[in-house]
């Protein structure tokens, strides 16, 4: 299922160790003592973190049978950006809704300066709306 | 911790329950019983889960005594969308190097077959790059 595949990837990227292991691939493959370097681990607690990333797709182990490096699979991340475009574009309409607002609230506080001027420009006039009644 | 809040917020959403109820949420604040309507779970289990994402900061709760709304708190996922930034630059580049492979593949092709026509534009030198001895 595929919203299960999506579940493991989020409680992959529920720890903060896995997220910094992860973060370490960025820059390329390395070995599992690499990558343990940083860490105040023990490198099964450590081999314990990759499993969880590797059942998760996001990394993957080479094949060499001594040097078994780790790499990103990035594209295991892909679907949780596509998980987050809804929710990107709800915060982008709530800040678009919250600039026109500053911008009404900035034109009438220009138009109550600009009050006793000659040039106005003309005012639209404004839909009334009723608030809920109590 | 930040990073501890960014693990609770990737724990929250590794449950497809609880992503249904955030998509649900996109639409507008609701009531739990409404919330709980799409699924086969008891108002407690939906309980449970409500309380996993308020504590993430996912959603909050309206202040009404007897009709408690749940919203969703978008602005709780804008970590997650920060957190991809490196990745997605990574899944990026190396689509746009792919892109460049198969560009220049596609040049060898069509090169291959103008091989015999006349008028054929001017050639830039390919760099020679060595590869790795063995």
């Amino acid at each position: 299922m595929s919203s299960d595949s999506l579940s493991a990837t989020f409680a992959a990227l529920a720890d903060p160790t896995r997220r910094a292991i992860l973060a370490r691939l960025i820059s390329g493959e390395t070995s599992v003592t690499k990558l343990a370097e940083p860490f105040q681990m023990s490198l099964p607690a450590i081999s314990k973190h990759l499993k969880v990333l590797e059942r998760a797709g996001l990394i993957a182990r080479g094949r060499e049978a001594q040097w078994r490096p780790c790499r990103i699979e990035v594209n295991a991340l892909k679907p949780v950006d596509d998980w987050l475009e809804n929710y990107r574009r709800l915060w982008e309409e709530r800040f678009d809704r919250l600039d026109v607002y500053l911008r009404e609230l900035q034109a009438q506080e220009s138009e109550g300066q600009s009050e006793t001027s000659s040039q106005k420009p003309q005012k639209p006039k404004k839909e009334t709306k009723h608030g809920r009644k109590k």
